[in-house]
């Protein structure tokens, strides 16, 4: 950050007075400019004893698979977010069930939530930003070949849950990335 | 927004190419400034019965009673904005322990969470935000003064629960805030 989006002056880095963080303070009008992290939310479609997986089409990680998940945006609920997402990536109509996982990315400050889906018809295709869409039973997840570690994490407890018949919420934080 | 954070010159409300929702472009340099909505993370820190609420010192509902909570820093995780929060709010140590709720609030683009959490020691005061910290017993919660309505619901699913000697994990949406 540069300039105010507000006044359009230069901004300087500073702790505001009663504050413990630096912040980018416009040296004209005075506003501090507060940076929060993102949340990154997502779904885990299901079609019997498949899931939906989406290829990428767009970097980071193109050509490898995902969950379809993106960044939440304003006006929308956690869950909205999770029903655009597959549809935006996959073309696909969900019923958004439980949230399933949180998990902390503090390095990239990011949250990425996932929730538990039913696609509502095995009726899905590549959007903009898939190369291919497909549905995979536990044993043809492509594991090595999965984009993020949030989704392998998410993947990894889901399919256990499924296999001990008990499904839980999972509050993690990726320390490996910090 | 007016003006562009990365280069200063004005910013243009228009849907980006691929994109399907306004944002604020730089009419000089291009860039896309994407807004997303902000997470507030607080706890619920319990002592024997009671629970810690503070009574705020600012704005919004300057004087009304609510749990310590505030806005999510960058290169944090959500525990830690929890632990941080009470620390500067009540200036209380707190080992933070489930999540118990995460409210959706669309209207204003914020998503709300709150952790059980262990007070440490029966030691708080008000931080500078607060005009007073005080524990209160279930009977004992000022619900007519109670700041805001994710607090107010959070309070009632964790009298419920515990009361029910069930403690559940909350997903709600605000809906009343639409």
């Amino acid at each position: 950050m540069n300039y105010c989006s507000e006044c359009g002056a230069p901004v300087t880095l500073c702790v505001p007075e009663g504050d413990t963080k630096s912040r980018y303070v416009c040296v004209q009008c005075g506003v501090v400019h507060y940076q929060n992290p993102r949340m990154i939310v997502g779904a885990i479609p299901e079609w019997g004893e498949r899931i939906l997986l989406c290829r990428r089409a767009i970097d980071p990680r193109y050509g490898k698979w995902t969950l379809p998940a993106g960044f939440m945006e304003k006006g929308e609920t956690t869950s909205e977010a999770a029903a655009r997402e597959t549809l935006e990536e996959a073309c696909a109509h969900i019923e958004v069930t439980e949230m399933f996982s949180l998990i902390d990315v503090p390095r990239i400050d990011q949250v990425h939530i996932f929730y538990r889906a039913r696609l509502l018809e095995a009726d899905f295709k590549p959007g903009e930003e898939s190369l291919e869409t497909a549905l995979f039973r536990e044993e043809e997840i492509p594991w090595e070949e999965i984009a993020f570690h949030t989704t392998q994490i998410t993947l990894r407890h889901y399919f256990d849950d499924r296999r001990n018949g008990h499904w839980g919420f999972h509050v993690l934080a990726h320390g490996a990335m910090r």
